[in-house]
C-alpha cells in the first residue's frame, strides 16, 4: 500500500467535497496500492473512504501477493458484483468514480442508489499520478534510456527493398535484449507518404529512396512507459522534405525551451503550433502537441490548447509536433520531458538533427 | 458497412423497448462497420437508431478508409465531446448504451439530460456478436489452426535448464512465422508449482524434471481470436500429477460430448465441475467452464452456472476445466469448440493425450 500517495488523492476528494471514491483503472489502483491485477471483463475495484476504511474488490482468480494490508472483498466469477459494492459505499454520502469506470458497473449503483450522488472525481487520482516522485522520475529515465539505444538500433534495420512490417516484426526482440519488458504501444513504422497518418500501421509498403522513415516507439521498463518518435530520410531528401522536418523540429525545440514550473502547458502548444502555422502547415498539425505519460503510455492531461494546468516540477510529457501532407509525407519529432525545479530535463538523448540512412 | 448486423442489434433493441444505442467498443464498431480505429483516450463510438439515422464519432486523427457510407462526426482534441453526442441523441427516448462507455463520456450525458434515461443494452450487441456467421467460422478455423500448430512448436523450445520467460520471449516470432498476426494476449507459461495460478505470468523459474509446463496461447489471424492451453510433463510424471491431468482431460470431454443446440451452457459447467468434485478437486476448479472469444480473446458470455444462456448453431466458445493445487501443480486442458446444427465442431486438434517432453 502506498499510504501517501492514497492521502494525497483523499485530499484532493476533500477539496472536491467527497470523502468517498471507487477505483477501477489497474494501473491508478497499482499506483495506489502496489497490485497489479489485469482483470479483463471482471471486476477489479479499489474502494478509498476518508474515514481510512478502504476496500479491494477481487476476483478468487486473480493472484495477487500475501500480505497485501487492506480488507478485501473476494468475488467468484458467479457473485454479484453490485451487491458486494452496495455492502460498502457509504449511501448518505456522494460517491465519486474515476473516468474509466464502466457502464456495466456503474449503471446498476446509480439504478440501487448506491450513493446520494455519482460525479467524476476521477482528477483526483489522475493529477496526483501525472506528477511524478523520485523514484518514478528515475525509472522513466531509465525507460527512455532504453528507447534512445532502441532508436539506434531501430535504423540499423533499414536497408533496399524492406517493407514497414519486416522493420516492425523485429523491434519487440530489440526492446527484450536492450532490457525491456514489452512494448508500451504498437510500434509506428511509417514509410513516405504512410507518415502523413500519425497514427499508421506497418503494413507492405517497401522502402524507396527519398522517403521519410518514421519511428514512433516506446517500451516498458519495471512499469514504466517510453515514447519517442524520430524522422529519417533513406538515401536522400528533397528541399521541401527537409524544409518540413527542420520547421517540426523546431517546433519541438521551441517549446521545450519554454518548460518550467508555472508555464501553462496551452502556451507549450501554442509555441509549437503558431511557428508551424507562420509557415502555413497549421492545418497539416492535426493533434494535440503532447500527453502524460508514466505507467500508461498515454495518461489524463493534454499538452493542448484546452488545457490550462500549469507546469510542476514532476510532471512528465511528451513534446510531439508533427506536420503531415497528405499523399506526401509526415514528420514528428517527439521526446518526453520531465519538469524540474528551475526548467526541464529532456528524456531524450536521441539526437534531433536530420539523419539520411544510407 | 454490415447493414445485416445492424439490423440484427436493432430488432433486439426494439425487443428491449429501445430505438437508440451508443455502442462504444472499438470491436463492436468494427463488427458493425469494418472501421477499426484504436481510441485510446480519444472518444470514438457508433449510433444506431431505429429510424435509420446512423452516426459514426470519430477524433480527426482517427485514419479510415475512403468511401465509408455512414454520418460521420469529426472531433478535434479540443471539441466537447457531450456537445456533439446531445446534437445527435434523440432526447426524449431512452438511450441504450454499451457495457463498456466509460463514467468520462456517460456521466456528463446523464447531467445534461441527454436521454429520458439510459440503460445497458450491450446484450443486443453482445448476443449477435456471439453467434458467428460462416465467415467469420472459417477464420476461426484458421485462426486455430495455427495455434494448434504454435503449440507444437513450444513443446520445442522446453529444454534442461531453460526458464519460464526465456521460453515465453520467443512465443511471439513463432505466432508471425506462422502467418499470425499477432498474440491474442500475452502467453501463460507456467512450470511447476507456478501453474497453481491460472493467470501465472512467465517468470525466470529454471525448470526442473517433474515439472508440469502449462501453456496457454492463442493467436491473432485477420482478427479472430484463438486460445487453447495444453499441460506437459517435464521427463517424468508423478501418479499425482497424471491423475490430475486425467481427470481435467476427462472434464473437458465430459463437456464438450454434451455440446449441442439447446443444452444449457451451464450444464456444460456442470458436466465438468461435477466430475472434478466427485474426485475431490471441486475447490481447487475456482474458474467459468468457459467464455464466447471472436474478435476479442474474452467476448460477452461466459459458459458458467450463472449463466442461463442455451447453445446456439454459429456460437464459439472455449471449454477450459482446470485444477489448481497451491505449491505443487496445476492442469488445464483448453479447447475453442463451435455449436453446429446437430453438435459440435472442436476448432482445436492439438492431441489431449499426456505427453512427456524428453
Amino acid at each position: 500500500m502506498k499510504t501517501e500517495r492514497i492521502e494525497r488523492v483523499l485530499s484532493r476528494l476533500k477539496g472536491m467535497g467527497l470523502e468517498q471514491m471507487l477505483i477501477t483503472d489497474p494501473r491508478s489502483i497499482y499506483y495506489l496500492t502496489d497490485v497489479y491485477v489485469a482483470p479483463f471483463e471482471r471486476f477489479f475495484a479499489f474502494y478509498i473512504n476518508a474515514n481510512g476504511k478502504h476496500v479491494m474488490f477481487l476476483n478468487k482468480l486473480f493472484a495477487i501477493p500475501d500480505g497485501v494490508e487492506v480488507e478485501k472483498v473476494w468475488l467468484s466469477d458467479t457473485d454479484s458484483v453490485t451487491d458486494a459494492l452496495l455492502k460498502v459505499i457509504d449511501k448518505d454520502k456522494k460517491l465519486g468514480v474515476d473516468k474509466d469506470i464502466k457502464a456495466r458497473f456503474l449503471l446498476p449503483l446509480m439504478e440501487n442508489n448506491a450513493a446520494a450522488g455519482f460525479t467524476n472525481s476521477s482528477y483526483a487520482v489522475d493529477i496526483t499520478r501525472g506528477v511524478k516522485d523520485e523514484k518514478e522520475q528515475e525509472l522513466m529515465r531509465i525507460s527512455s534510456d532504453i528507447n534512445d539505444k532502441a532508436m539506434a538500433k531501430f535504423k540499423g534495420l533499414i536497408h533496399e527493398g524492406v517493407t514497414e512490417k519486416q522493420v516492425a516484426d523485429q523491434m519487440h526482440q530489440i526492446y527484450l535484449d536492450l532490457g525491456a519488458d514489452d512494448y508500451s504501444f504498437t510500434p509506428i513504422v511509417s514509410f513516405g507518404a504512410n507518415a502523413a497518418d500519425p497514427h499508421h500501421e506497418p503494413d507492405d509498403t517497401v522502402l524507396k529512396e527519398g522517403d521519410c522513415v518514421l519511428f514512433d516507439v516506446g517500451g516498458i521498463k519495471d512499469g514504466y512507459c517510453s515514447d519517442m518518435t524520430r524522422t529519417f530520410y533513406y538515401k536522400s531528401v528533397s528541399d521541401h522534405c527537409r524544409e518540413v522536418y527542420n520547421l517540426v523540429r523546431s517546433a519541438n525545440e521551441a517549446a521545450e525551451a519554454l518548460i518550467k514550473p508555472g508555464v501553462a502547458l496551452a502556451d507549450l502548444d501554442a509555441a509549437a503550433r503558431n511557428l508551424i502555422t507562420k509557415h502555413g502547415y497549421g492545418p497539416n498539425f492535426n493533434h494535440r502537441l503532447g500527453h502524460f505519460i508514466g505507467l500508461d503510455e498515454h495518461e489524463f492531461g493534454d499538452v493542448s490548447s484546452s488545457n490550462d494546468w500549469k507546469a510542476e516540477p514532476g510532471m512528465i510529457f511528451s513534446i510531439e509536433p508533427g506536420v503531415y501532407i497528405e499523399g506526401d509525407t509526415g514528420v514528428r519529432v517527439e521526446d518526453l520531458v520531465l519538469v524540474t525545479e528551475d526548467g526541464v530535463e529532456v528524456l531524450n538523448h536521441y539526437s534531433h538533427e536530420l539523419e539520411i540512412i544510407e
